[in-house]
């Protein structure tokens, strides 16, 4: 893989890419033109061609890509084939919501535990999923090393849930608590989820065009 | 408003604007820079500049922005002040946890009902919004003229709620399902959440940065 700079919004298609193509590949098509692919992404073939550019040679000039080969390379790029592990930090509704719903599998991660303070949640399990105590973390996150935590923890703790998280050494914080987390200096990476911005987007959608 | 083509990429970061802007106004600044504002958001000032443009005039040379008529620009731009109605249609875990933790205020719309189909839940309220039988949307929507159903109903069931929505005269779909919907030539938006997309983007950063 080439090691240019790979910009903020290339990073953020990538996994649409993946879908498009996973989804293809689902269907049983074998080839693809960037024009097709980005009729159905609703960009441009020459975007497309300029973002794969990034990672390398693919494609044919005269055939396109070869839909399996594709997907296979862009999964790469995105570490699925990786087995990344990770944890759920807080089993309330939407922590609860996304174990039993997400497909953390198909996503190349592989769910090993859920965190609460609930003495009713804490022992159990939710879809199999091992619920324990958050007071466990410091001793489960240097065994286990997970390489994600989803953090689903009410807002007044999000900040000091995550330190403890980043200084028990977790390198990416998948962030759900719409509070902006600070790393104080580590080098952490953090996703933030603002369900906010999808909904003012549609309402943008609903009111202007 | 100037009346020109708006791109995608756009109307996405109005809501970061608004994010950002919103944050600076709670924390009591009166004005800011377009540099100060791009450093802030990881963009350049003349993207900024050359974004708010698509809108009208903003801003004054040596001056910068006012924060607050900034904000309350672009949340005119967004829809925020024509108080949307919003519906939810599916009270598992994830359509709970909206309800639970989602400001559907500050996004500007207001919450009416959640609809569902488990006899256990209808009848009842849910953080004292009503939850009606799922039979009822073919009374209830006529009748309040919702903008907004936030579709968090199983898969299986997607595309059929999506129709019946449709049927109805919904223009916004906020679909958490994770199905592809199609709205069979009616003009409705669709925004779809895809929490993989964010994963595998966080996936990407803590495999390859």
């Amino acid at each position: 893989m080439k090691k240019q700079h790979v910009s903020n919004a290339v990073i953020r298609r990538l996994p649409r890419y993946y879908r498009y193509l996973d989804d293809l590949h689902l269907k049983g098509s074998v080839r693809i033109s960037s024009g097709a692919l980005g009729e159905k992404m609703g960009i441009t073939a020459s975007q497309i061609r300029q973002d794969l550019s990034c990672f390398g040679e693919f494609g044919q000039q005269g055939y396109g890509y070869n839909v399996d080969e594709l997907r296979n390379e862009i999964g790469h790029i995105l570490g699925i084939d990786e087995r990344h592990r990770i944890i759920v930090v807080g089993v309330g509704n939407l922590g609860r919501a996304l174990i039993h719903n997400f497909h953390f599998n198909d996503a190349g991660f592989l769910l090993e535990a859920a965190f609460d303070v609930a003495p009713a949640l804490v022992g159990g399990e939710v879809e199999g999923v091992p619920v324990l105590d958050v007071a466990e973390l410091e001793r489960f996150v240097p065994a286990h090393q997970p390489h994600v935590a989803v953090l689903t923890v009410p807002q007044q703790v999000a900040q000091q849930t995550a330190d403890r998280l980043i200084a028990l050494g977790i390198p990416g914080i998948w962030n759900f608590t719409n509070v902006e987390l600070s790393s104080r200096g580590k080098d952490v990476k953090f996703e933030d989820v603002h369900f906010a911005d999808s909904l003012l987007t549609l309402s943008y959608r609903i009111t202007r065009q």
